[in-house]
């Protein structure tokens, strides 16, 4: 492994630390990896060790690259200074990523606490969006944001359909970042059909950073250990699975529906279609039609059914209904050409 | 190992099945074991087998006395039917307790889909609380509640601080319960202060029962198979753990902080004991100063951190503020006379 | 569940207890299941509850048919009884196979301690042969099993290629049946070139059963719990895993090579191969030529690399020498037809 | 975390990788760390980068400091080349391990197969013994050490009871390394007394490494990738485990009895304590009289009951027989005063 140690604002002290493990040679036809740019917690006022290398290492077992970002802190951490480090940061591994054997469409963020709302931030708001982020006992909410420090962005506020995949974690009776954090959060993703894996553990001491023993004076949970191969496993899951040969296919999307994206298609939900204009509505008509009678028939046109069903994907709707293949691609291809009204 | 099938109402055919293991003898010292009430899903139309014997070995498995309720459906499923099938069902376990080895007071309600609509609604407004319910991919929201049927509770209505500690589970892309279903519940959880564990995993099929392989006709996440052993671990710490000796000590309570015992204790939060009579701000007046005096000099006076540690037990304070044993319990000790306002 | 109680010998008090789940209905295209035929411990002087019942949920959960022999101890324990007990068992189970949904190839002997011993009889010297064998701390060298009982078969000395395969786990410092039975057995299995799993825990008390805390007054090494799940895993490997569809494709073989099947093949190891009669060596003498010309050359006919070559399957040679698939073929054709003389 | 490269031959390129993490500071009460020195495989010709750094990063991960050893290679493999670069690093290590926070009572080898054979060299006949060996698909039997190259020490033949407690892992179908190198060398620590703890996975190719996928390109057992983790806690139990306070108490002892110690105690075994000397025999002639009694009673004297009992510890039989505390330790006093004649 090499290491090396970047300074990417002497003024504020922002720091880069790369973590670069080989490819090819003895690895075969490993040719790029994937990467996590670490973000530890602190409050903005520091930038935890706890969170730093210890996680470092933990994704480096996964054949990681890792990067651990210093951000500004202190006198420096007037907003956006954080969000503007995380960009350069980015900037800077993208740029260096033949070098540093780094798949570009596979960096996520890690952040813990504060350094968690960063992490949100970054998921959101920036113009580098990480490809996944994970999320342990972050800062979310406007009142422990403003607690940091008054006039950062409330990351609940700001997801949207753009939003990265998260994995989230936390501790039930965390006592500093109250867990109400990450359920409002989770909300926010759900709304817009992100997709995100959560875990919330009975009960553990803010901080646990990837719950090693030694680095916790108090008792954590035992299933809070898991986070670190859990959130790996995960990314295998959203990336595809990291093997020797490259990546496998994915298992999961980004998003549940497509419901957000700039153009239509049968991945958007029964109820968004029905929103859309004239041209949508009579294409779909014979289908929209077909839906109502089954729920007449089968559940008496209740409107529980057709709520529940107007959640549901077309191209769902369209496979209980054995529509053929080919008639299936003919109107999502139409679809495709149709703008969005959100 | 003793099964027993009971007939609990002929007419409405309703059937509870006992898994009883042995005490004493072999077994030593064991006197009691815990005990889980298991309620199938099946959309009040059906009890699956899917989520019934399987489900009950896997407790079996952790030493547990295990229930089957096949409760009333189909015609017979008209609300209250189904919950007075858990009363009664409840009702026959405690009576029997001696002799089917059942700790009374460790009782936990597993319930799957709809049958996690009838466990959550144990847990919320029965009369026979559970000692903890175990809610999988649970039906918990108005508008799949009323597609099972109309006239049902909505349990994310119903939770407040007699509510019994949970345990959530259920996959991301869930389309038939959608994972707002779980979300919201844990929201209520958290404002009342209930002790819960939730794990959302990436993916898997409405309906995946303990995700045994054998089970599934698609793949599911593999970390989803881990919730029956986490469950029980977790059982462990809410009730002490289950050992040859009988039962540790619980590791977390039920719920957070006393803002809604009957009686006022330092184990309520700031900000509700500030809501008060005056005879309890008289008693505490000096040390809501204090609070005060540190949050000006620490934060200056920052409304942000006043409204932070306001969500603080004022136990966590006091030691804090390293206030001497004898002043905090004597101060706990008045506060325990006098009746909460909520 | 269906429990079913059986006397199989009255006079000797031998008990076989079924416990059937269903197939078919809500478990769909399931019509057959993998068994498991439990034989607690206890020196032949009894059946020890705790490895009788734990044992069986512990594999119900896992989808097994799970039966319990309760075969002869005490004044009964005379060889062969128990093993007569065995067969009379197996028998049964083989009868009632449809009726009680039970895939007979894929049945497994799992024993403890005496019960240990029984299993392994078994696998070795048994009429009707396990499909597998799950040895727990068992008793299987001379000096415990004439311990148990004068006249007992010493299973290490009856391990020959046609042994089922073997899952083993004991604790480093059991005191009661030394950890050098399970590693005479080990190294007999390695002899014959059987397929088995080994877990040798670094503590815990001997008759630990599943592990689960409620059944141990002492503490046990954690890693201790696991060996049901991993029996089952590996089970899924050596028969095909359980999935609702059926059973999938092996993934080990039950023996290594074929050394000590009744006719030749190109499974076999080079060195038994060169020890076959003239027709082999005139049918090989162009691969054998080859592959010393190959040790000449790459290892300057070093001893040592004969030796560790002649240990490889003729066939896995052939890949890495890339002879053509037909020539294999019509090789391993040939070799079939004729008798291996061991 | 600090990384250091150090050439320590460089005639023979010999290098050592140090990883260093922190103490102190964010690390609180943490003084020093334990350590690995990873002896990556290679048959003598080469040291795997896939057992190198991989390897640093999971134990780094469980808070080791961690050391990479490419010892003599190729055409300087001459022994004892090797193992004089193992005494060279380990003096190394010694000497800095102030600076580099090393606890110099807890270093572990970690080697892979030829690596394998260095560190089980390590831990039977080096000058400075580590305080534990991870032994992985290791090279320890005449034929392949032989095959590696002519001169090498074979580990199985030099086990004693100094030697340091192993864990071993390998797979059963290992076609480079027999498992018989695994097995043999398990039966040598067992006839010593040694700690160990042993995994032997189903299947898997040599030179598995960590087991992580990316690494891989055939199947691995899933099990096969815990052995990281799993020597971790073993570590712990042996060393006592690392925590934020230090170390904990160890759970096992470095040898199950103490035969082969300088001088006796009651931990030595019966029938070692009855081939001493006559005053030996004197000071327990009464006890080995009752014991000898109790198993005429029980067993009516039979030679297999009383070679069980001949393989306990003294001690452990005096707790069987309710000896009063003060006369076990009067005797064993005056045992640690006899020299053991082996």
């Amino acid at each position: 492994m090499e290491m090396e140690e970047l300074v990417l604002n002497k003024k504020r002290n922002v720091k880069l630390s790369a973590w670069i493990q080989n490819v090819g040679g003895e690895f075969g036809s490993l040719k790029k990896r994937p990467a996590v740019l670490i973000l530890p917690g602190g409050a903005y006022s520091a930038c935890s060790d706890r969170e730093a290398e210890p996680v470092a290492s933990a994704y480096a077992k996964g054949g990681f690259q890792a990067f651990i970002l210093r951000y500004s802190i202190g006198e420096h951490k007037t907003w956006p200074n954080p969000l503007d480090d995380y960009e350069q940061a980015m900037e800077f591994v993208i740029e260096n990523a033949e070098k540093w054997h780094v798949d570009t469409k596979r960096i996520a963020v890690v952040g813990f606490s504060a350094g968690g709302h960063l992490a949100a931030c970054a998921a959101t708001i920036a113009k580098h969006k990480p490809a996944a982020a994970i999320l342990g006992y972050a800062v979310l909410k406007k009142a422990i944001c403003d607690f940091c420090q008054p006039g950062l962005p409330y990351p609940v506020e700001n997801v949207d359909q753009n939003t990265a995949p998260c994995f989230l974690f936390a501790t039930r009776d965390d006592n500093v970042v109250e867990i109400s954090n990450t359920l409002d959060f989770e909300q926010k993703l759900a709304e817009c059909a992100i997709q995100f894996e959560s875990h919330i553990y009975s009960y553990g001491n803010h901080g646990f950073s990837t719950g090693e023993v030694y680095l916790n004076d108090m008792d954590i949970c035992p299933r809070a250990k898991r986070w670190v191969s859990d959130s790996i496993e995960w990314l295998g899951e959203v990336w595809g699975r990291f093997t020797a040969e490259g990546f496998g296919k994915p298992i999961v999307c980004r998003t549940l529906n497509s419901d957000c994206e700039p153009m239509l298609s049968l991945d958007c939900t029964v109820s968004h279609l029905k929103k859309q204009n004239e041209k949508v509505q009579e294409l779909l008509a014979e289908l929209f039609a077909r839906i109502d009678h089954v729920i007449e028939k089968r559940f008496g046109g209740s409107s529980a059914a057709k709520e529940l069903v107007s959640n549901y994907k077309m191209k769902v709707l369209l496979q209980m209904f054995s529509i053929p293949e080919e008639i299936v691609e003919s109107l999502d291809g139409q679809l495709r050409k149709i703008r969005n009204i959100k």
